[in-house]
C-alpha cells in the first residue's frame, strides 16, 4: 500500500468501530476475544502503526464539569423536578459544556465518599454548585484547586467565585410593576428558608419599591410557601386568609406563579380579571400558559453559562477575563421585566 | 492514646476536612503546600496509620451512570428544552443514580472523540441512550462490554437493551377516549420524523381505535409539527387549514398539547369548550394548565428507573431479574389514561 494505514482503515478492514480498535490497542478489555484477534490479525496484515500522539489522545483524561444540584430537606430527592428553573439552568450548563468539548456529571452527594472520589479521579474540570449545599460539600470543595462557582449563594469563601441574579432589583421592578398598574394591597410569597440571599434581597427589593411609593409595609403579607407548583395551590388559602382583598401577588418564582393562578382557577377567581400575579425567572413555559406569566427575567441562560465560562477562563488563566469579570469573585446577572398577561390595570 | 488514631482525628487536630487528609495520603496534588506540611505534622504527631483499605476505597474507581441525550436536527443543541419530557427522564435516571450511590453524566457526543474518551476511562457502569442517536454512537457502543440501555427507539443490535412505551396502545386509548366523548372528526399530531419508533407505533393505535369504532382513516388528518410548544402554537393553523370543523386533537406530547391549546386560546378557541385536546406523557406540569391535560400517562419515573434498574441488575448478575424482565432484551412500560379538563363531551 502507498498511503500511511490509519486508525480509520483498520476499522473499516475489520468491520468495526474506531472505538473498538482504539480499544484493542490499548489493550482495554472491552471488546470480545473474537474481535480483538480479528482486528489484531488486521493490524498486522495491513501493516498498521498505531500513532503515539493518537494514542495518548485517546487516553487523555475526559474533560468533565461538575454539577451538584440541591438536595430537599427530606435529604433524599433532590428538588430538579420541584422547579423548572433548576432543570433549565442544568440544561444550558450541558449545552455550554457540550458544545466546548466537556461532559456535564451531576455529582451524587448522597454519600459523603461519592464526592471525595469523583475529585480524586482528577478528571473534573471544576464544579458549580446550584443553590444550597451543607457544610461538608463546601469545607471539602473549598480543599481542591480546581475552580468552583457558586450560584445564588451569599459568599462564604474567598476560594469560590459565585454567580447571583440581582435579586433585590428584579423584587423592586415586579413590585413598582404592580403598583404602576394600581395595586395597593399586595402581597409577596417567599420560600420557607428565610435566612438566605434570594429571599432577603427579594424582600428588600419589595420593601423599597413599598416604601418609595408610600405604602405600609405589612409583616403579614410576607408569605412563607414551597417553591413548586403545588406550593403555589397551597398558597392561594393563606394569601385569602391574610386579605381577600389583595389584588396584587408578587411569587417569589414562576413556577409558584402558575401554582396560584390556578389555585385561584379552582376557586372561580380569574386572574388578571380578579387579581394580578408576577412571577420571577422567566422559565420557557411562563410564556405559553394561559394567562402567560407577567415575570423578571433573570435570563437563565445566560447565568448557566457564566458558570461554565468562569471554570474554563479560570483553567485557561485568561487573565482579561478574570480581570473584566471576576470583580472580588462575584458576577451579578442583571434582571428585566417581561410584561405578558398576568397583571393588568385595576 | 488509647484508641486507634483514624482519618477524622486528624482532620480535626488540622483543621481540614477528611478529604484534604485524603488528598494529602494519596498524594494527589489537590492541596497548598502548607495545608499539606500542617496535615503532614498532625499525622506525625498523633502516629495516624493510614489503613490500607480505606485508601484503596478512596481511590476506587467513581461509579458513573452515562447518559446520552438527543441532540436537535441543527445537530448542536439538544433537544433537552424542547420538551419537558427529557428534563424530567433525566431527573429520574439522576435521582435513581444517586439514591444508589451512583452519578449521573451527561455524555457530550458533540465530539466523537469525548464519546471514546469516556468510554475508555472505566469509570462508567452503564448508558442509557435517550431516543436517537447516529450511527456513530451506535457502533461505538456496540463495541463496549457495558450494559447499554435504549430507550424509545427500535431494536437494531441484540448487544443493547431496550425501553419502551406501549404506544401502540398508548394511542389507542387516547384516541378511543376521544371517540368515547363523542368526537368523530378528530386529527393526530405527529412529530416530523415519520420513520421511528414511536410515530409509527401511535400512528398505528390511532388507526385501530378509528378502525373499531367505524370512522374512516383521512390521511389529510395525519399532521406533521415540531415536538415543542411552538411547535404546538403552530400546529393551530395547519389543524384549522385541514378542517375547521375538527373537534378532537390527539397531541404527540402533553408539551404538543400545551402549545396547541394555547394556540387555539389566541384564536378564541376555547379547549374544552369549543374544541377537546388530549396529551401523551403525563409530564409534571400538565396537571397545573389550565386546562389540566387530559393525557396518557407512560409513567416517566418508572420507565427512567427501570433504565438504571437494567444497568445495576445487568452488573450484578441477577439472573433472577435478568430472566423475568428482559425477555428479548426489552422492556415495555404500560400506559394509562388519565382524565382531565381538555377532553370534553360533544
Amino acid at each position: 500500500m502507498g498511503e500511511k494505514v490509519n486508525i480509520k482503515d483498520v476499522a473499516r478492514e475489520a468491520g468495526v468501530s474506531i472505538a473498538t480498535v482504539s480499544y484493542v490497542i490499548n489493550n482495554i478489555n472491552k471488546v470480545t476475544d473474537n474481535t480483538k484477534n480479528r482486528v489484531l490479525e488486521v493490524i498486522e496484515r495491513l501493516g498498521y502503526q498505531p500513532n503515539i500522539n493518537a494514542r495518548s489522545l485517546v487516553k487523555k483524561e475526559s474533560r468533565i464539569i461538575g454539577i451538584i444540584v440541591p438536595i430537599s430537606e427530606k435529604e433524599k430527592d433532590t428538588i430538579l423536578l420541584d422547579n423548572p428553573f433548576y432543570l433549565e439552568f442544568l440544561s444550558s450548563v450541558e449545552n455550554k459544556v457540550r458544545v466546548n468539548g466537556y461532559s456535564t456529571m451531576i455529582l451524587s452527594i448522597y454519600e459523603e465518599k461519592e464526592l471525595i472520589k469523583h475529585l480524586n479521579s482528577g478528571s473534573l474540570a471544576g464544579i458549580i454548585v446550584l443553590g444550597a449545599a451543607n457544610k461538608f460539600v463546601y469545607d471539602t470543595l473549598s480543599s481542591v484547586d480546581i475552580p468552583i462557582v457558586v450560584v445564588d449563594q451569599k459568599q462564604s469563601s474567598d476560594r469560590f467565585y459565585y454567580i447571583n441574579t440581582d435579586d433585590d432589583m428584579g423584587a423592586f421592578l415586579a413590585t413598582e410593576y404592580l403598583i404602576k398598574n394600581g395595586h395597593r394591597n399586595m402581597c409577596i410569597l417567599l420560600g420557607g428558608k428565610s435566612d438566605t440571599l434570594v429571599h432577603r434581597n427579594r424582600l428588600d427589593g419589595y420593601k423599597k419599591a413599598l416604601s418609595k411609593y408610600d405604602i405600609e409595609f405589612d409583616a403579614k403579607k410576607v408569605i412563607e410557601i414551597d417553591v413548586s407548583y403545588e406550593g403555589g395551590i397551597k398558597a392561594v388559602d393563606k394569601i385569602l386568609e391574610v386579605d381577600e382583598n389583595i389584588t396584587g401577588i408578587f411569587a417569589i418564582s414562576d413556577v409558584v406563579a402558575m401554582g396560584v393562578i390556578r389555585g385561584l382557577y379552582d376557586k372561580s377567581i380569574n386572574v388578571p380579571r380578579d387579581k394580578s400575579v408576577i412571577g420571577f425567572d422567566n422559565i420557557r413555559n411562563s410564556k405559553y400558559f394561559i394567562p402567560q406569566i407577567t415575570t423578571i427575567n433573570q435570563f437563565l441562560q445566560t447565568k448557566a453559562e457564566t458558570a461554565v465560562n468562569i471554570i474554563m477562563k479560570i483553567n485557561d488563566k485568561d487573565t482579561e477575563f478574570i480581570k473584566k469579570y471576576l470583580n472580588n469573585n462575584i458576577v451579578t446577572i442583571p434582571v428585566h421585566i417581561v410584561e405578558r398577561e398576568s397583571v393588568r390595570d385595576i
